[in-house]
């Protein structure tokens, strides 16, 4: 485990991301400006790197480049592309946090090589069978110091399926990861089912409700049900792989399908279509707001060391708070609040 | 299984709704005046039946009461209500329907009981290992020789885990009943899954994706992700009742959170606050169309009799459509037709 560090550097995945790579360089610039505690590792192609670089402003002792030759497009099969690939820029860039050059790990690029890359070169925390694929969504409800309006949800699609283990591991890394990065002291965890009584569900969510229920380091919460994640009724909702990507896409659907339905019924109504239209840039706006991956990032957790998967169609606002969220991490050692989590 | 008869008689159990008998009786004697084909069977408390009839319009002749003298309540737990009440309305209209007094049942009362009597006095379909609860819900496509807006999801939580042999079960079942109800000659059928590609998944989907692929009787489509459920994508979306459930509950969900998110991150826009007010009589109508379970009520599909579980808060408007639905349901013998499907 990495100690706590006075200066952190984050390796930055330049290449695959949706916008390009002058994007997610153009976001460790402006890093480099706003935090003087963090050091950016930009990994990728050095001609086009020092290219994009030369066009903007940005503190050059706060960022340094390690060329790599080769990426991963974010429509290649990951397995394939990572062995055919090895100096891939996120590959070189998992090794170098792995071999101790950099803390922690952002990626925009492809979401399965990000997670492959971090198999092969990290190391699970001690108690943790499986990593998993958090993401943060906004809500209605505020939690925490900074009244933030998000929930977390894991696993997104790390894993397929979960034992009652891998669910009670999930419980305890969602928590600390939401204690250290929304500076919420004791985050409300639940468990997806398909009612709130112990013993609704699968057998492995009856056996970690059991489980979760008897660790009293955990504000385990008992059971939500699927209304209650877009409600935000509690601030962690664990649940396995399978079922966290249904959920986290039907999110994603939700904006679009709810003015399509109201166009569908209310056509005829002139009224109804005044408010529409005076609505459309708030829309706009509130469709920023669902699209939750530009807020930090969602981070891969129960590996040793940091990955902080930013969307892929990340501007460089987006790029730098991943760092941002990535440093915070580092800086309040997540991954040995886990552990000692786990050990309780 | 029940032939196809010239007149459809419906048992309704009129008790344990959220609007008392009184408004189960008023869309029975809505159905009596429209539907000529359709005799209502009654079954509840006689004198409070006898009342609520004596004070509204119906064709005597199209309704019959037979008295049950208890009822189990919303909140009883099913199991145990119906052991120690086996002469609760739901029991006695399921045990009239197995005994050829009534062709299908319909019930707006407690789900979990309606399910366990359709069990208990029901028979499987051969080939059916589990029942399934499904449930139509709109979306912005419309499909069918009705320009039909509205999907099937199934199973949303009669079964808890489905084995491959289950989900493709509930895929036929789903597939007639689209075909009868929404009068959709080849509805499009699809497993819902974590990415389209067809090892995508838990075992049991791969499984059912395989076995699907080879049943050319089915228009199957392959696998679909959670974007597609208010997409409506496919007419007919296949799941175990743990995630159909999960889902189900997200959907109900969307109108609240949307219309909240879009006050929280806007409540300093004067023009924000005033298309929302323009709208708001448009939301309600928009919340009432989301309750999709006004809409004909949601069958239990794999057993050799109908039963369609009206929403507990259904208005005498949707009884007497959910007894529309199960008369179609009879009279094009869906019980038959899933049975032949499978048979495939």
């Amino acid at each position: 485990m990495v100690g706590k560090p006075q200066h952190i550097t984050i390796a930055f995945d330049v290449m695959g991301s949706d916008h390009g790579p002058a994007e997610v360089v153009r976001g460790a610039a402006q890093l480099s400006l706003e935090s003087p505690h963090i050091h950016a590792l930009l990994v990728g192609d050095r001609p086009v790197i020092d290219e994009a670089l030369a066009g903007i402003k940005h503190n050059g002792e706060r960022i340094s480049v390690h060329h790599a030759g080769d990426f991963v497009g974010m429509d290649e099969k990951p397995g394939e592309a990572l062995a055919r690939k090895p100096e891939s820029s996120v590959a070189v860039a998992a090794r170098l946090v792995a071999e101790g050059e950099a803390h922690a790990l952002v990626s925009a690029g492809n979401t399965g090589a990000g997670v492959l890359a971090c198999k092969r070169h990290f190391q699970l925390i001690p108690g943790v069978r499986r990593a998993a694929l958090a993401t943060v969504y906004p809500t209605r409800g505020v939690r925490g110091a900074k009244q933030d309006p998000f929930s977390l949800i894991l696993d997104v699609g790390a894993t397929v399926e979960a034992t009652a283990e891998d669910l009670v591991a999930f419980a305890v890394m969602g928590s600390a990861y939401a204690r250290i990065i929304s500076r919420n002291e004791r985050p409300k965890v639940a468990l997806l089912s398909n009612g709130v009584e112990p013993q609704k569900g699968p057998p492995r969510v009856v056996e970690a409700h059991q489980r979760l229920s008897q660790m009293p380091g955990l504000n385990f919460t008992g059971n939500v049900e699927g209304i209650d994640i877009p409600r935000g009724t509690v601030d962690v909702i664990v649940t396995d792989g399978f079922v966290g990507n249904v959920c986290l896409k039907m999110l994603e659907g939700v904006h679009d399908t709810v003015m399509e339905l109201a166009q569908y019924a209310y056509k005829e109504s002139l009224r109804w279509r005044a408010g529409l239209a005076m609505l459309s840039s708030g829309i706009e706006r509130l469709k920023d707001i669902t699209d939750w991956e530009q807020y930090g990032g969602a981070p891969i957790l129960g590996f040793d060391r940091i990955f902080i998967k930013a969307h892929g169609r990340s501007r460089a606002r987006a790029i730098a708070n991943a760092g941002k969220v990535a440093a915070k991490a580092v800086a309040n050692e997540l991954g040995t609040a886990i552990q000692e989590g786990l050990a309780k």
